[in-house]
């Protein structure tokens, strides 16, 4: 095993069994250090919070069954402090560095995955997807990424953000063994739905690059090529949905750490604790408008995702930013807002996203998001197999 | 027509348009004084809503759909005050008298649906449901209730209390007429699902009197008689699922009057304004912690209902009190908190429930729930007529 971690991806080694046997045998894997792994300290990017956890004694469900199927655990990686933020940088431990864009930043909050995928470290990593910690660090670094329907894989053994949205998801190197491990991972065996058209949010277009945009047509014709019809459309419920979610994702994370932080007064990095800030200033008022704006958005977004239809969106609006730029705690609360645009269709629907990454010529590596009805997760790996594999 | 309004339960009388012809032909209903009628004002059970909503120019979409396959609307019903409460009690508009229990409650929120229909004004009702309010008063005035799917009816053109749990349900008569409207109201094909399996909640059997656990048994040897095996399990989260549903309902009815209330000061019977004012002092933290638990509920509760399993339990812990008995608006929140306990798990869910009244000789009748996974409406229907009808 290659333990150079010249990205600094990795939070710590952790020291590997004998070959396991199962599906996955053979095939190693890091975990996000929001994953319980068990007698290693869970961090969660912040330098109290592990204390405050408690020593874990098991392995996450998701850890434990990856295990189970023969994968063998060789790292727990860096994350964006409590995994509620997109930049990946981390004023405690430190920034992972970009292996496909020198200077750029990560991406989160799986920052770390999404480095030690890119760099060679494993071949696949657990990230988790509240509002696009898998997707985001994926576009950024060019691998793929899996953001599973909600519900699909237990969080049991995850620091949670915000259950409502929270989900396991995967990082990797190839399409085909992101799906051998989503496989192991969905509590049901799913369907493999076939689709017969994907939809182009054309809004979520003109919220991005124009080399962004050029990444998109290049997924819908290979999506063309195997006879999958494309058409554009336009939502415009993009800036009501994330609003939404940044109100009601606020108030559970907010819920959830509540105590801890008005008890002990942990260290916290600036963009973190302004988020939490804002979020413990929100009024029931707000909250219960917001709950209902999402039952509202939910049926509109989601009469676009038919059984045989997919979307296809950027999963940020630009390649990976230059870490210089998101050092300000300012700049990196609006490069999250512009990226939450883009990624709070499927967020907020709790519908499965495959992230595929597309390279262009002398360009940066970017991500599209396929994003399918509830359920056809395996539709979408076979599909980004069968399509960029 | 027989317009005499024995019981009060008639807001409005509606001139009724010639027969029409489709499916609903020949038959009447009524409309929870909550659904828009073009024309006619939307109270709600308040005196100064009206102005506030402003007279509506178009039928409800449920009412619209009803109108269109051919039944007639001949009144509008009253309604327990902002559709925020269980015992019909409404002390700007008078109450509505309970046909089936003299000087007992109708029942709320629905009531005058429910009165319209036991007094055999109407052989069908339009109510709607967000914690009970079909299945309440349809219990205490013995006749059937069925509330659907979330989302599986629109309810464009009606009040909203907490659209989270909102839903357009039905009272009637008899469970074969109820049938044959929902199958009209659905704005989907659902199939027929069978059952062959009735979970008996045994948690919930233990809030209730013994009339109400014999009631259950009841319908449960009915079950038996058709083939269904049934079993009986202790859920043990009904305490914790009606302490969710309280704290994200009252923030969304706060977050949806909340405007109105500060503006215009209306006037506000007692129970709804204590509710109201209670939402109005939730803090961010503790919805936040709601939201979170209601994903761990959903999923535990969930469980249960598999495609061929559906869930029995009371649809009130009594039969209708009397009505000195809940004058007191103390008293009419303790009622609340019980009954909110037996009809919380079907509304936090949205998984839909046919109730079904239970008149035992020399007593008052009680409702019982049968409650199946999401989407099983018409099986549910289905079973009710066969079972029942």
């Amino acid at each position: 095993m290659n333990r150079q971690d010249d990205y600094g991806a990795v939070v710590a080694w952790v020291e590997g069994l004998e070959q396991g046997c199962g599906p996955l045998a053979g095939f190693t894997f890091a975990a996000k250090d929001i994953f319980d792994v068990a007698g290693l300290p869970t961090a969660a990017g912040n330098p109290d919070f592990a204390e405050r956890w408690g020593l874990p004694t098991q392995d996450a469900w998701a850890v434990a069954a990856l295990k189970r199927a023969g994968a063998r655990l060789v790292a727990k990686t860096h994350t964006h402090e409590l995994a509620y933020g997109m930049t990946g940088l981390n004023p405690h431990f430190g920034t992972p560095q970009n292996p496909r864009v020198p200077g750029g930043i990560p991406g989160g909050s799986s920052s770390g995955s999404a480095v030690a995928v890119a760099a060679g470290l494993v071949p696949v990593a657990l990230g988790s997807d509240t509002a696009g910690s898998v997707r985001i660090p994926a576009s950024f670094c060019g691998v793929y990424a899996y953001r599973p329907t909600h519900g699909a894989i237990p969080t049991q053994g995850v620091v949670p953000l915000a259950p409502s949205y929270d989900t396991v998801g995967l990082l990797a190197a190839d399409p085909a063994l992101m799906e051998r491990f989503a496989r192991v991972l969905l509590s049901e065996a799913l369907p493999v739905v076939g689709f017969e058209r994907a939809v182009v949010m054309s809004d979520a277009l003109e919220l991005s690059t124009p080399e962004v945009q050029r990444a998109v047509e290049q997924v819908a014709q290979r999506l063309r090529a195997l006879g999958i019809a494309t058409l554009e459309k336009r939502l415009g419920l993009l800036e009501a949905a994330r609003e939404t979610q940044r109100v009601l994702q606020g108030a559970e994370a907010w819920g959830f750490h509540q105590e801890w932080l008005e008890a002990q007064q942990p260290r916290l990095g600036e963009d973190v604790r302004r988020l939490l800030e804002m979020a413990s200033r929100l009024t029931p008022g707000e909250i219960g408008r917001a709950l209902s704006e999402q039952v509202r958005l939910r049926a509109e977004m989601g009469a676009w995702l038919s059984p045989s239809t997919l979307v296809l969106l950027p999963a940020t609006p630009s390649p990976a930013p230059m870490v210089e730029e998101l050092q300000d705690p300012e700049q990196a609360l609006a490069f999250r807002w512009r990226t939450l645009g883009l990624t709070c269709y499927a967020s907020l629907l709790g519908a499965p996203v495959v992230s595929v990454p597309v390279v262009q010529p002398g360009a940066k590596p970017v991500g599209v998001q396929l994003v399918g009805p509830w359920g056809s997760d395996m539709g979408l790996l076979h599909l980004a197999r069968k399509a960029f594999g």
